[in-house]
Order: C-alpha cells, then structure tokens, then sequence
C-alpha cells in the first residue's frame, strides 16, 4: 500500500472513531437526561433510541470496515510508523474490536436482556431483602461471565480478564500482594482507632441545613476547585455522577439530604474531580476514543483525591469552614473547627460500602474482591453467598449484616454483570495517597497553597500530569511517570496512619 | 411478489421509518439541550454530533433501501392495498425522498452552509440595523429558493412548492382569496378601533412582577389547561418554544419579563397549546412519520386557540383573574377584571410581529407573504426590501419603521431559508376561528365550561377532532372534516369583530 493510501485509510479510520464518538456523546446525553429530569412517560420511547443508537455503536465498533483498518493498521510494520495517538487508538479499538468479536451476537444480547432484568428484579429482592429472589440471576450472570472469560482467553486467573476490562493491566497476582499488605496495616490502625477514647461528637451534623443554602455552598466549593461552569452543570439526582460528554460539557450532579449536610458537601467535591478529570483532557484528544478517563481506578483516584485528601483535610477546612459556619450559623457557630474536622473524619466500621469512611471503605472493596475472585474461579458458589458474605463482614469489619439488604444485596454492580469494577475504588484510594505523596514533595507548600484557598496550582499540576493525556497513557504508565514507582499500598497506609493516630491521639 | 415478501418489506420499511424518527428524537433532545442549559463550552463538539445525525437521517430517507421500498408501494395497485397509516406513511417517505432526490447533494450541502452563515451575518445586521450586509447572502438564499423550485417543480405560482412544505395543499390562489377577504374586513375593524375613544389603561401591566410568581402561574396555568406534567416539563428560554420528542415527552419553555407579566402569561399558554397537541397524538402513531403534527398552520391554531380564543377571553378571565391578583396583590388589586381584560386585548398597529395583537398580527403576515411571493416570482428584488417593507408597512398598518432593525431586518425566518413559513401563523388564526365556531356548536356551554375553569372537554373535543391524528390527515380533511367546509377567513373576521366591537363599544 502507498504512502498515499495509507494516509486515507488513516483518515477514514480515524473519521469513523469520531462517528463512533459521537453517537457515545449523543447517548451519554440522553442518558444523563433520563437521570436529571425526562417526564417519565417518554421513557419507554427514548429506551428505543437508547438502544438504537447503541447497537448503531456496537455494529461500527465491530464493522467489517473497522476490522479491516484494524488488519492494515496492527501489522507492526503499520503501527511502529504512527504517531502515538493514532497508534494509541487503533490499539484500543483491536482491544474492543476482538473483545465484541468473540462474543456470538446471540449471546451477547442474551446477556444484555438477562442483566436488565436482574436489575429490575434486584431492586425488588433489596427492597424486599430477599437474596432467593435475585440468586438464579446472579448464578446465570456469573455463569456467562465464566462462558465469556473462556471466548476472550485469560492469562493467569480467570478473573484478570475482567479486572482488566476496568484497570488495563491490573491482575489477580498484584491485586492479591496489594490487598493484603494493606490489609495487614489497616486492620491493626483501625483497632487502635476504636479503642480510642478521643472520639467525635457528630451530633450536630445532622440537624436541619437548609437545601438552598447547601446548593449555594456545593457551587462555591466547585468555584473554589476551579471547575469550570461554562463547560458543566450541577444538577440534582438521588445518586450523584459526573458524566463528560465531552471536555466542553462535563456535568455532575449531588444530593441533597437535610439532616445529613455531608451528603451533598463531600458527594459534590468527589464528582467535581471527576469532571476535572473530563474536562482537562487534551483537545487533540477531542473526537478520539482517548478522550477519557483512562482507567477507572485513576478516575477514582482524581474524585477521591479532591473528597478525601483536600476536602476533609484540615488545611482546607482551616480555609473554608468560616464559610460554611457563615451559612449555617444556628447549626454551627458552637462547632470549632477541630471538632467539626474530626466529625467529618470519623472511623467506624459500618455495613454499607457507600456509606464507609476512606479507612474502613477498602476492606469492604476487599470483600468483594475476595468473593468475585472465589465467584468466577468456582472456589465461592453463588448460593452460599449470604453466609460467605456476613462471615467475611465480620471477619473483615467486625460487624455482621442482619439482613442481606444490608448485606449481599446492598450493590447494584453484579446485577449489571459489572464484575471486575470494585477493586478500582479500593485502587483509586492508593493511587490518590501515592500521587499526593509526590505532590507534596514537588509542590513544595502544598498544606499552605490548600490552606490558602488556592488549589489553582495543584489542579495545575494534576492536569499536567494527569489529566490532559487522558487515555493516551495507560494506567502504570501514569502511576510510573508521576510518581516514580509501581502502584505501592504502603503510601495510602502512611497517609492514613498519620492522619488518624493525630485525630484519635494514638501512639 | 407475494403476500408474505410484501408484509416482510413493510416491516423493513417501518423499521426503517422508525430509526429515522429515533435519530430525529435525540437531535430533538440536543437541540432542546443546547437551547435551555447546555454549557457553552460544548457546544461546538455538540453541533458536530447534531451534523453527523442529521446527516444520517438525510442517509436514510434518501437511500437505496428506501427508494427499494417506495418503488414497491407506491405501485397504486399495492399502495392501495395498505392499511390508511402504512399508506400515508409511505405517501409522506415518498413526497420527502423525492424533495431530497432532486437537488444535487452538493447544492443542497452548500445551501445548509449559506443559511447558517447567514443566520450568524443576520445577527449582526440587525444589531448593527445594517441591511447591506445581510442582502448579499438574502439574494443567494432567494436565487437557491428559486433554483430548488425549478428542480422540484410546481403548478400554478412558483411559490406554491414553498408553500406546500409547511401547509400541504395550501397555495397561493386560496391565500391571495382568503388573505384579500381578510384584509378587507380587517382595516376597517382596525380604524373604527383607533377611533374609538373607550381605549385601555395598559400601565398596570407594566410594574414589577415577582420571577418566581410568574412561574408558578405558568405552571398553575398549564394544570389547567391539563398539559401534562408526566409527559413535559416546563423551563425558560429568551425565545419561547415547544418540542415535541414523542407524545410521552413534550417540553415548553417560557420567558419571565419581570416588567411584562404577560410575556410569560401568553408565551406559557401559546406553548402549553402547541403542546397539548404533540402530547396526545395517537399512541399507535408513535415511531411512525406520522407522529406530529399535520401542518404549521394547524399546529398554529392550536397554539393560538389556547393563548387567545381561550387565554384572552373574558371567561377565561372571569375564572382565573382572582388567581392572578392573589399573585400579585400588590399590582391588581385596584384592578378590576374589565380593565385587566380590555389591558390584554389592546389593539394597536405596531412595527413588530412578535408583538402584535391578534387582528393586526395578519396584517404583519400578509406583508411577509406579498414580499415572498414577490421574491420568489421574480416581482421583487431582494435590493428594494427595505423600502418595500416600510412602504407596505404604511400601507397595511399605517406606520413606518425608523430602522431596518424594526423593519426588514427583524424576523430570523428569511436568514434560514423558510420562505413560504410565515403564512402559517395567519392560517393558524384562521383556522383556529373556524374551529371555534364549530366547537360553539357542538359543546354547548363553551363560555360556560371556561368560566368554571372546566377545560377537560375542550381538550377532549380537540383530541378527538385534531390531535389524536398527528399527520394521518391533512390540513384540508381537518378542516373539512372538524367544521363541514374549507378554509373560510369569515370566522375569524366574525369572531374580531364581535370580541373588539365590544371591547371597544363600536356600534
């Protein structure tokens, strides 16, 4: 093929990743649509088109067209002579073009329909905390995800394949060596920390504060972290999200809970780092399947970096807390700020994922963990997972759920067949702890520039470093560059001994 | 071809009809996205999405597989075998596909460039009142309108193909007759009106009016009129509009003008009309080409119907005033309905469409429509405008523009190619007097149904008559079919004349 062709076929390929793009953008749109405030009487309809435009999606990514760009351009010879971006998307196009393509289409589609009924029907089992009702689902989800794993090919555990779907290159082997130094270190702080007897008062946090004063105050919060509002919006959603449509358009959303002010404070600041994260991707990368995140573990790592490292640290409420107390002075003027940064800074161990601390958070991500691997291995059967569940809670965390609401059936991930995406949390926590730990050294002042109000230069510094590649470099690549090293769970372990042996004055 | 291949193409067919209404449903969406909250930033990317749909709806409709399916059904032998909605869907694919077909697509793509680059040069013509910017891009807009004519072809006036893409069936030998008759009613009714020395005190609707007032009314407004708040939403924009996405998701939007409380008034209940329409077509026509309305001038009587045959009647006002004073005590109080009434039914010869009172609106459009015409026939050159405008302007409503910005230069219609759109809203007054005066007859009580606030069965007749439809009958078997008779102008100068003559005690 000549020079000449080449640079066509380049072209033509490349316009068809952006068509691709496109139709993504227009479906994250209406997605975010359905979620923020579509009357609910068009909702069967706009479904249809949901699902028009994604098979549409599906069908490009998968098109005799794409396979045969994929063929010219993933030759070697081909793809050593492309600059970085193109050679970067044709490898993440083969990756999703070969992963579509070894799924039979009847499958694949019986395990779309199989998962929104789970759905449906786990939402039902929750409410009625009855896991029998949901179980000949999840036995059929994990199943197929066996059945899949054997179409893809895995390299070592089965359940790498899946890991790897969320976290390009994460595995069982590193997972499993991380996990338990983490473990080993956290479990023994958190005994220290509950037989402390320097606890919180957190009584005043949830009294009445009022909804449009803690709108007010989520808006300021996202001016002050230098989120862009020409390019998003805030919304109202029961469960918050940030979704980038595209870096000029990254909107999020919070909730609002009136007796429990955290909710929306600490729910904005996490899904305002998302959308920073969305928002400083690159422009080259505009139109490209790059223009996103590139992991979910680094995503988690950006929303948890600005929630847990600046918003609950005390440099930023040294800054921001007159502000707040200046909003809600009935329910916070007898509060100083060291007893609101130790409200706000609570350890428990608790049953519910989403409502856990940034401690004990990671050992219910190990749980899952633990019991996905056991799951997909067929060391852990799906029937005995209420018993093997409350067994491992109360191994883990001391507390054991007394009903599988509370318990197995507390998280919507695998009736979505979403296997594989749990571990990213627990991954974003280290990831934010071992990026800090370089920003601190190379950001000299760090504590003060935070205290000061003025967390322009750390933005600064994380797009740089971060968010302007957006999937240009893989996860390891990132964590290599920033920081030096591989992915090490002794800096979350560091950051969270030093900040909780001073707030429980522990030796 | 058998029986069986026949039915399989029309599911094929339908299909196909189908993607198409679902691709034009998410640009729908964007567009209502862009016009109401989208951030800015976006926007760009954004607009290429809506290029990249818009031009595989174009794709679809003029495309091989379609023109497949319309050469077999619009065979009369089996187009007449089809049930009425599969025949007039095919009858509406194949009037489109023929008007795509004939224009070369690079015409047509160079024509879509033309009239967005002139929407942007219009902007700032009329900012800056500055007609010779913008009357080199009219000329190319009028010459390309009269090229397209000739390759679609036309009986009768030339103007008549223009015409018929908003109002099917309607052409410029019925206009001249119905718009000649109304003039000559009009002018007299308009004279006798200025001369009349009962004229309104209009102040009191100029005061200040509470934002968030004028909003709940609009709301309290359209639970009256039973727009559906399950099906719509209701938020504001600079320039009021209604869309349609399907029947089950039909938003409106309004404008609050603190020192003009009846911009919201009447821009919510104009909407709220266009809406109620879009809200309860058939269910059986949704995801067909028949699921909207069937005509801009029937669509525009609805929303006329609403805003004035309703919104501005005394019984309407007699019911509701109460509502509207317990709002805003302060600036009604000493207002009695009368004067309300008479204040919201001023007549008044004025420069701008936009906000004319309903008899003199259709003096403003038959201006538009001579001009049109005109321009279209070769009688009119597009160098002359502005003084053609501003002498017709003297002529119909005996003022005269002092800049091009009140005159030629005010309405966007031109800038975007939509010659032949402006005779819909005059038709729409029309139409809806006739409708009216059917109705009258058979809903005994109609005043009385108003005056209670029981506008249940005036929904109900109209859904009946109109609305569950869509465009499963033309504005002519509408017409024909609700009131017994064609398009008579007499209705509406029978219904002006007896509303004002009162108002204004002209004897």
């Amino acid at each position: 093929m000549s020079v000449l062709d080449v640079e066509a076929k380049l072209g033509e390929f490349k316009k068809l990743v952006r068509k691709i793009k496109q139709y993504d953008e227009a479906v994250g749109l209406i997605y975010w649509d359905m979620r923020t405030g579509a009357p609910k009487k068009g909702l069967e309809t706009r479904s249809e088109v949901v699902g028009e435009l994604s098979t549409d999606v599906f069908r490009m990514s998968t098109s005799e067209a794409m396979g045969a760009y994929l063929d010219i351009f993933t030759e070697p010879a081909q793809l050593e002579q492309l600059d970085p971006i193109s050679r970067k998307m044709v490898e993440e196009c083969k990756k999703e073009y070969d992963r579509s393509k070894k799924i039979p289409e009847e499958e694949y589609q019986a395990y779309v329909v199989l998962t929104s009924q789970a759905e449906t029907i786990w939402e039902e089992a929750r409410h009625k905390s009855d896991y029998a009702q949901f179980q000949p689902y999840l036995e059929k989800i994990v199943a197929t995800n066996i059945r899949f794993i054997e179409l893809w090919g895995y390299e070592g555990n089965k359940y790498n394949t899946l890991l790897d779907m969320y976290e390009p290159g994460m595995t069982v082997e590193k997972l499993d060596e991380v996990f338990s130094e983490l473990r080993k270190k956290l479990v023994p702080l958190l005994q220290a920390i509950q037989a402390s007897t320097h606890q919180p008062d957190r009584s005043f946090l949830d009294q009445n504060y009022d909804k449009e004063k803690q709108k007010q105050f989520s808006l300021f919060i996202l001016e002050q972290m230098h989120y862009d509002f020409a390019a998003g919006r805030l919304d109202e959603t029961a469960h918050p999200f940030a979704t980038g449509l595209n870096p000029g358009d990254v909107r999020i959303t919070t909730r609002y809970i009136l007796n429990e002010v955290t909710a929306a404070l600490f729910g904005t600041i996490h899904e305002g780092g998302h959308a920073l994260y969305e928002q400083n991707i690159s422009e080259e990368l505009i139109g490209t399947n790059l223009c996103t995140g590139t992991s979910m573990g680094i995503h988690e790592s950006q929303s948890r970096f600005w929630e847990n490292v600046i918003g609950r640290s005390k440099a930023f409420w040294n800054r921001y807390y007159t502000d707040l107390q200046a909003r809600f002075p009935e329910q916070l003027d007898q509060v100083d700020v060291e007893a609101f940064y130790h409200a706000i800074n609570h350890i428990e161990p608790s049953l519910i994922r989403v409502e856990a601390d940034e401690l004990t958070y990671n050992l219910h991500i190990m749980i899952r963990y633990e019991i996905e691997k056991g799951l997909i291995n067929g060391t852990i059967q799906v029937v005995d997972l209420p018993e093997v569940w409350n067994a491992k809670y109360q191994e883990y965390l001391g507390v054991t759920p007394t009903t599988d609401a509370d318990g197995v059936l507390q998280d919507v991930h695998w009736a979505g067949g979403a296997f594989g995406y749990f571990p990213s949390y627990s991954l974003g926590n280290m990831y934010a702890a071992q990026f800090t730990n370089t920003l601190r050294k190379e950001l000299p002042g760090f504590d003060e520039l935070i205290a000061a109000g003025n967390l322009e230069p750390i933005k600064a510094y994380l797009i740089d470093k971060i968010y302007k590649h957006g999937k240009l470099l893989t996860p390891d690549e990132i964590i290599l560059q920033v920081t030096g090293e591989e992915l090490n769970p002794e800096y979350l372990v560091e950051y969270l001994e030093e900040k909780y042996k001073a707030l429980y004055q522990i030796v």
